[in-house]
C-alpha cells in the first residue's frame, strides 16, 4: 500500500451560470485588464489515498468524486494522478 | 490576436488550516471510504484571454491571480496553458 497524490477538478456544467465567474469576470476591466472571453470557477481538491496501486486509487478517487467532491446533476469533474 | 484558454489552480498554503477539506476528509469514513491521508479543497478558474501569443496570455493571467483570484498572503496558485 503507498500514497497516491490525486487531483480532482470541479466545474459547473457549460449550459449552468456561474455567477462567481461572472462576478470576477465583470470586475476585471474595473482594475484596468481587458475583459475576459470566459472565466468560470470551480472546485480544485487534491487527494491523497492509501492504495494498492495508482489504478485503484484513480478508482477510489472517481467514486468519491461522484458522491461527495461533485453533484452529478449540475457538474463536471476530472480526476488524475498529480 | 487569438483566445488562449488558462487554467489556474488556487490552493490555501500547507501551514493554513483547511476547514472544508477537513470536514469532507472527515465525511468520507461515514460513507464506507477509508481515510484520507490528505484533503485540501482550493478553486479552480478556467480563463479564456485574448492575447498576441501564449505567453503574453500566461502573463496576463498570472497578474490577474495575483490581484483578484489568490489572496498571496494564504493562498499559492500554479498558472498554466489549457
Amino acid at each position: 500500500m503507498a500514497v497516491h497524490k490525486i487531483l480532482v477538478d470541479v466545474m459547473l456544467k457549460p449550459e449552468i451560470l456561474d455567477p462567481q465567474g461572472q462576478a470576477v469576470a465583470n470586475a476585471l476591466p474595473n482594475l484596468g485588464y481587458p475583459s475576459p472571453v470566459g472565466l468560470r470557477i470551480g472546485r480544485h481538491v487534491e487527494l491523497a489515498l492509501e492504495a494498492a496501486d495508482a489504478d485503484a486509487a484513480l478508482e477510489q478517487a472517481t467514486k468519491i468524486a461522484d458522491t461527495l467532491l461533485a453533484n452529478p446533476v449540475i457538474e463536471d469533474y476530472t480526476v488524475r494522478l498529480a
